[in-house]
């Protein structure tokens, strides 16, 4: 069986070779972007849960790249348009594709992306493609279903804590918990252990984004890649602020409510009063509740079904890797 | 056997069930402006494309349906998107959906109607899809790139006649080929009728296109729903364009090349000008010996397959309809 670090390093190769003959590839204007932004991947999380719910059941990892690929570029695909939305100019330290093309180039490109992620789930010679395409298709759904949500929230201070969950459920778990059980169904695996690698993806997907959601104000500044606090600057409807207006009483509210509504400030001190703010509610403890309550929930389908020691191990690797952000 | 004019009418009635539904959906953001896209379409050309290839083979039209919603669903999200990158802030009488909405609610809106095409096609109860989906996602992945070619034509003043129809082909031909043979193989036909309707499709799209060039500067005003000469004004790469620029002397192409460089001019009078230019080069007659060329390729195919007197009849009926324009 494969390590983690064996499946980087084999889909990265892949991803390479797919850059160069993408580069190669006519229109230019079209398909170029499409490399330029699968070069700026980092820990290629999604494929290599793809590849690794694939070697439970076999060896020849191989002849599940393109579902790895599928995965990757629909990732991107999502990444590079919402880049356009959320008008952010960079990615990862590089310019992100809408800046450094145009928009219009990025738009048709994402496009093209999104179409390629099909065509590389075809590629696969599994016995019946069609359960697997419509398990792709129905999360790639979902995906824009969170993303339109988030979009929602942005306008709206009235966001419960269960719509929160949904939103990140959507946008961000389902494409987990689908690498996942697509990396088990092109091995032809057990339907009821695919279906718990989904809910093993899923909740993991949810624990990841509420790390993600705590690091931008707690992380180590050191080891963080981002400036800490941007959520806060920027207003971000995150499980921290939610929280905190869930449970805040009337005077506190208005202290986080006052610091949203202006749009002249100083961002350290923006920053510095909410963090208080947050530390007064320790709503740092109550998110690892919820953290820890999600990671546990992850690991309990290791109860349900029966999974080689070796296997339990990769999986917690892959549990550590996700959790230890850089995405 | 139905005609033209019932495929249209039941076609209409889904798609009027499919925005009821759409409007019904959360989250209304993502979903309302795809039922919004959907209801300015006009003659559905291309689902009853779909459905009249199913109808050659089997009379149980509304078992291709769901292929047919598949075809318009992406069919609009192609003129969404377009709308974007072209600024086009109208479409048929309406406001586009970036501007009725907002561009991130029409990039969103546009991903998720792609990615429904496929799960409409999924429901189609084929007996083996996945020939229909790889179908259908070549042909999606064909149409941006006839987007990308038609957007880099517009710095190009060499765009020769051959990369010109390739262009077309791509942007235009290939969805309504693809519409015809995903209509047959829903049908289970026999494989080589489907790839005589795929070529039918295919020569009837550029012959399509070209009328479409034709018709902006030498339509009927009356009869034509545009300002005539949109074209021209906008420096558009169309066959008289480029056919022109291709059979001219030096003296002539420097004209059209002095009116393409103009920013500040009477748009009567340029297109005034450029129509007097083709007339002198007989564009228009040109013009019309490739529709006549291509229209006969595509008539070809009903020499090289058996068809049915009545089948006959509803092909060229399909044929007219195509060619009359409005689409």
């Amino acid at each position: 069986m494969y390590s983690v670090k064996d499946l980087q390093s084999l889909i990265s190769v892949e991803i390479e070779n797919e850059i160069y003959s993408l580069n190669q590839t006519e229109p230019k204007n079209l398909y170029q972007p499409v490399g330029y932004a699968l070069s700026m991947g980092g820990k290629r999380l999604r494929p290599v849960m793809v590849l690794m719910a694939y070697n439970l059941f076999s060896e020849n990892v191989e002849n599940a790249f393109p579902v790895a690929l599928a995965i990757e570029l629909f990732h991107n695909f999502t990444l590079l348009h919402d880049d356009i939305m959320d008008g952010a100019e960079m990615r990862r330290n590089n310019l992100s594709v809408y800046k450094k093309y145009n928009e219009n180039i990025a738009i048709l490109s994402g496009d093209a992306m999104s179409i390629m992620a099909y065509n590389y789930l075809l590629k696969c010679n599994s016995t019946e493609p069609a359960p697997m395409i419509r398990l792709f298709s129905q999360t790639a759904l979902e995906v824009c279903e969170g993303q339109q949500f988030d979009m929602d929230f942005e306008n709206r201070l009235d966001v419960s804590i269960p719509e929160y969950l949904e939103m990140i459920r959507l946008k961000t778990a389902v494409l987990l918990a689908c690498s996942l059980k697509l990396g088990a169904m092109a091995a032809n695996a057990p339907e009821k252990i695919a279906d718990q690698l989904y809910n093993f993806g899923l909740n993991l997907g949810i624990t990841f984004q509420l790390q993600d959601d705590l690091l931008d104000v707690f992380a180590d500044q050191d080891k963080f890649g981002k400036k800490i606090g941007g959520d806060i600057v920027s207003n971000k409807k995150t499980f921290l602020l939610l929280k905190a207006l869930e449970i805040s009483d009337d005077s506190t509210k208005m202290i986080i409510l006052d610091w949203m509504n202006k749009s002249d400030f100083d961002e350290n001190e923006k920053i510095r009063a909410i963090t208080e703010v947050y530390n007064k509610l320790d709503i740092k403890g109550i998110t690892e509740i919820y953290i820890d309550q999600y990671y546990k929930l992850a690991l309990d389908v290791f109860t349900e079904i029966n999974l080689a020691g070796e296997t339990m191990t990769e999986l917690i690797q892959l549990a550590n890797l996700i959790m230890n952000r850089d995405h």
